[in-house]
Formats: structure tokens, sequence, C-alpha cells
């Protein structure tokens, strides 16, 4: 078998672009010198743009998660209650760092694979207006699952001046974001997912009504205390040692995303699930989600006559395509195809076809092609040139 | 469209494998120092395995042109009188640089698309005893024939002692080459096709028949002088600076050609030859060669009712996959797909499926997924881990 193949499909990491991997290499410079400010000062309105947001986007070295422990020590006060609508395995990840803070925490749980409702999140916090904070998740990456972030958002400040917090980790760069435009406060994302990076980098946003509350909050913080970045990044520097070789990354990701188009950008992602999906139902393999609560960067899949795990072991050991298995209670029920960041429509063809083999190969019997051409007919109807 | 994603699948330069990418990028070292001897150590035996010869592998800065006129000026005494076997393009190539060297050069032109004749060359042969070498082609690129350079030497040695040259340039690395089983006198090839790597460099190995006539010929040449190749590899050094980074990637290339297993590599490409050609039939889209004469690394397809020249451009527009055309009198009227050296089943069934759609895309009305199925068909009997 071919030596030194990859294809890495799991819903993040997800594959580097060459000129990014190039960008990367670059030798060390020094990170107080004026190349850096250029390089941050470059960075700068691209990222906003990926957030739809006119506030300063903060660069912190770390893990989707230290952005995640970044929006709660940020924005949630001591004795304040916060609500965590809960749609996967991320979405609790809030709840566990709300938890470890003492923080009053409610949690509105949905059931894994569906999105959240924002009328039902509008009950309860009619049924709770003690609540300062609600966390949720845009893409919950367990699931598949996109939330209504802006619907939410809406029906939220409907009966409530609670901030909004949203972990977008894995579809921010991959799915339209419209930070300022739909009321979000606080916008979390990551460098491994849509942004094409290695991890490494967390990427956080704040509105001026959360920068409000972050500015008179006495939680103690040191590493991730948002003002630092933010006054840092009006100076072209950063408060601590910045992660650099990802930062000349970013800055030629954000030169692909821009010569893209970001509406070209979101439109791919688009085409990329239908074509996924389309594939799934063509040889009756039930998908997790619906069409209506599917992400475009990642599709879970259920299927009812084969072993999942079985499944994703014969695909790599044919093929080395990386797709990911189910978290938690869906371990081993669901597999999940990333369709993020560096991943184009013949990419989406080469995974299927070779899942088609795979199924075959695992006993399935299904008709060669037939997903395939499921696929491709939703490229031609609807495809990038059309 | 996504950028900064080029799917290379012309009959070389081949795609390069990311770790041979990286072992291409180390830091210069002096190229007389122990650091280089070490690596042509390395090197040579694994470079005999490809050849299937026990005689030393020069390793010339060049490309495989410079191979080809290698062998020219080093077994060709002046005066000699020479026969080349020409199948396409690049057998060719032999005839100009033979008549450069006012060799009087005889040719026996084939039907482009069909392989040699060993009973026609050895017929040729008897009728002119006076040839004193014997050029052709192992794969001609130009039209995806495998000659069957083993009957070919076989034939020539029943009636003459003429020294045979092969031009392995797009398939030495991809299929079964046994240079000293076989007897053929020179084997050259290039750097760019199976063997993974970027063109700059080619490899030419003689027979010990052929080393005598080397060693006498009076023919000038100084930087193509093959023994100062050979004398300088058995002290493990080169005659001429050596394109360091080339070396760099040849030795890794010998690693994954190793870890894989020759008999792996070659079985590989066949498999890669069977899935593509199945693709077509099963459209009836015609193929320039039969089975009998189909070559592992390339396949020639000559289309009957779209153009040739719309269909690539489209193919490369929608996908990025960019695939060759024909050459000379072939240009406009057959387009030709690699699949060699960093190529694996997902590949061919990624190309596969975005030909379907190109093909609809031009106005040819297929059934979709159909192709698809019938390479999908061939990984299911034949596969590699059957």
């Amino acid at each position: 078998m071919l030596q030194d193949q990859t294809i890495l499909r799991i819903p993040g990491p997800s594959p580097i672009p060459p000129s990014v991997q190039r960008a990367m290499s670059q030798t060390m410079i020094g990170h107080r010198g004026k190349e850096t400010s250029h390089m941050l000062k470059n960075i700068g309105p691209g990222l906003k743009r990926v957030f739809g947001t006119e506030q300063e986007v903060a660069i912190i070295a770390g893990s989707g998660t230290a952005g995640l422990e970044t929006a709660v020590v940020n924005v949630v006060k001591p004795g304040d209650e916060v609500l965590v609508v809960v749609t996967g395995a991320f979405g609790d990840r809030f709840t566990k760092i709300c938890e470890t803070y003492n923080i009053r925490t409610h949690v509105l749980s949905v059931d894994w694979g569906k999105a959240l409702d924002p009328k039902e999140v509008q009950a309860y916090i009619v049924e709770h207006p003690e609540v300062k904070v609600v966390f949720t998740t845009y893409c919950e990456t367990s699931t598949g699952v996109l939330n209504p972030i802006d619907k939410l958002a809406e029906a939220v400040r409907e009966v409530s001046e609670a901030l909004i917090v949203v972990d977008g980790v894995s579809c921010v760069g991959g799915v339209e974001t419209k930070m300022d435009e739909w009321g979000i406060d606080v916008m979390v994302t990551g460098s491994q997912k849509a942004f094409m990076l290695p991890a490494g980098l967390t990427f956080v946003a704040a509105s001026e009504k959360a920068w409000k509350v972050i500015e008179e909050n006495e939680q103690p913080r040191f590493y991730l205390h948002l003002k630092k970045y933010r006054d840092n990044l009006l100076k072209d520097t950063t408060p601590f040692t910045p992660a650099l070789s990802l930062l000349f990354g970013l800055e030629q990701v954000l030169n692909l995303l821009e010569e893209e188009g970001l509406e070209n950008v979101y439109k791919r992602h688009t085409l990329l699930m239908k074509m996924t999906r389309a594939a799934f139902k063509a040889i009756n393999i039930p998908l997790l989600t619906t069409d209506e609560d599917a992400s475009p960067t990642v599709t879970a899949v259920q299927p009812e006559d084969f072993d999942a795990e079985e499944f994703r072991k014969v695909l790599k050991q044919e093929f080395t395509i990386s797709i990911a298995g189910g978290q938690q209670h869906l371990t081993g029920k669901i597999f999940r195809i990333g369709h993020m960041g560096y991943c184009s429509p013949a990419d989406v063809l080469q995974v299927i076809s070779a899942i088609e083999i795979t199924l075959m190969k695992i006993g399935k019997n299904i008709e060669l092609g037939k997903a395939t051409a499921a696929a491709q007919l939703v490229y031609l109807n609807e495809g990038e040139n059309n």
C-alpha cells in the first residue's frame, strides 16, 4: 500500500494547505520587533471579517478549550448565574468550566443530533431571570448540528439582558458568522478546523456590551485576561509570547480566504455538506441530523445495519482515510466526516467513492457508484462554477 | 473555489510525498563531506534493486534527456550504426540525439499507441547486421504503451551482439524492471515520475557488456562521461557537484519503496491502471492502447464524440485536476492520465468521479457513477488488501 499518504477527514484537525505549511516554516523572528507588529496589523482586518465584527479579535496561544475558559472567566462575574445550552459533547465543556469556577450553572440539554430551539431557551430564561450569561455552541462537532445562533440571540434579547457566548470552534471560517449583526456577545473559535491551521491558537472577540462586563469583572484571571489581548492588539503586539509560526500560517490562511472570497468559502462548505448527505441518502444509510439542523462542516452518520467502528477501521486500512467515531453515549453508534477548511468537492467525491468500496468490504450490499452518483448530481446542480 | 489545491495527474512530474518534501528541505551540507558519502552509500543498494541490477547506478544531475544523451555518447562509438525503435514522442528523442552526433541512425517506427513487436525488430536487425546499438523506450509516455523490453532483448540477442539501450523514464520504479535478468545493456530513468521526486536527477546503469564498449569508446564527452560517475560512486562520491536536496529526497523515496515492498509497488501500479481502464470502458470511451500493450503508469484515452482539450480545461477549472493532452500528431486527439508514484486507489477514484461530472459538464450524457462503479469493482476484486 502507498506509504506516507494520510487522508484526513475528521472534523478537525483538518488538512493544511501547502502554502500555509510553507508560511509556517519561515525562520523565527523576534516577536517584539517590527515584523511581528506588521504581521499582527495585517491579520486584524481579515480576522474581523471572518467573525463579522468590528471589535478586536484576540489571538491567544492555546487550544479551543482555552478560548472557552477565556469566555467564562471574563464575562461571568463572581455570583452570577449562567445557562449552558448543551447540544452535545462540546456544549458540555462550558458546563464543566463553569462548575470548576463554582458558578451556579443551569443546563438546558437538547437531544444529541438536534439543534437547540430558541423559543425553548427563551422560555427557560423567562422562568430564570437571574441568568446573566447564556452559553452555547454554533456547530456541535460531536453531532454535526449547526445551532441557529442568530435566532437564539434574537429570542434571548427579547426577554433578557443576558450575554450570549458562542463556541464557534468547528465552523467559524467555514460558515457565515455575523457576530455584530446577530448580537453575539462573545464568539470563540480555534485554529485547527475551518481555519486550516494546526491546533494552538484560539480566537476570541467580545461585543461592546460584553466589554463593559469584562472591564468591571473582578474574577481573577491572568493569562486568559481578554483585556490584555485587546489592549496589546491595539498597539499591534501581544501580552504574552505569541505562537509565531501559527501566526505566519494564519496570515496566509486569511490571504487564501480573501482570494476565494468569504461568500464562496461558505457556499463551498454548504455544497460539500449537500454532496455528503445526498450520498448517504442514496444508499439509505441514516444521517444523525435533519437537513435543517445539519452543519456545513461535519456530517454525522448513524448506521443501522453495520458496525460504525469496523467501518472506520476498514476505511483507514484500505484507503488511509481517517474519519471520526462518536463521542460519549454515541460511541460506536455514529461516524463523522469532516468537510471543512482545506476540502474541495473532489475530496468529498474521493471519500464517498472509497466509502462505497468499504461498505462492500464489511459486507453491506450496496449498488456501487450510487452514492457517488448522488454526490455528483448535487455538484452538477449546485456546483461552484454554475 | 478552494485555493491552493492542485491535483496533479499528468504523467510526470508526479506529486511528491510529504516525507520526501521534508527530506528535501534539509539544511545544505558539504557535498565532499562524510555525510554525503554516507548518503550515497545508503542510496546505492536501493537504486540497484529498483533497476534489477548489480551494476552501479549513476546518479546524474540533469533531466531525463541528459540521461538519454549519456546513453548515446557512452555506448555509440564513432562510425557505429544504430537502430531506434520509435513507438512515440520519446522514442523519437533518441533519434534526434543520435542525429545530432551524426550517427547513422536507422529508425523503425511503430504506430503510436501500439507496442513494438520483438520479431519485427529482430527481422530488421537480421537485414541490417551492422546495427551496433538498439534504442527503445520501456514506457512510451506519449501513448501509455509499455513495450515488452524483456522479449525485445531476447529477440535481439538471438541474432545480434547489438547493445540494447532502454529509456525507462516514465515507468522504472513503478513497473518491474529486471535489467540484468532481461539482458538490458543500458537503462535510463528520471526522478520526476515513478520516483516521486522533482525533475533534476537522471539515473543510468550499464551492463558488463556495455561497460566494455564505454571504456574503449573515444567519443568525446565530459559531463556525461558515465565512467566518471561509476568510478566515483565506488568511492561513495560524485564526479561533479551533486543536486544535494534531490539526493536527500531520493534517500527517503527509497525508504518508502522499501517499506511498501517493490512487489507491492508494482502490484499497486497495475491495480491503478486496471481501475482507470475499467472506468472508461464502462462508459464506452475508447482507450488508445490494448490491455496487453497498456502501461501501469499512464493511460491514454481517445475520445470519439467530445473534444479532449475542452474536457481537460473543464476538469482543471472545476476540480484543479491536471491531466495531459496528446503530443505531436495526437495533440487534441487524446488525453493522458498519470497514475504513477505517489498515487493511491483513492486518488484514482477521485479522478474518475470528477471526470464523470466533467463529461456531463461538456455535454456528454453518461450514467453518473457508472465509471466509478467499474473502478470500484476492480478494487474489490483485485485490491491491495485482498
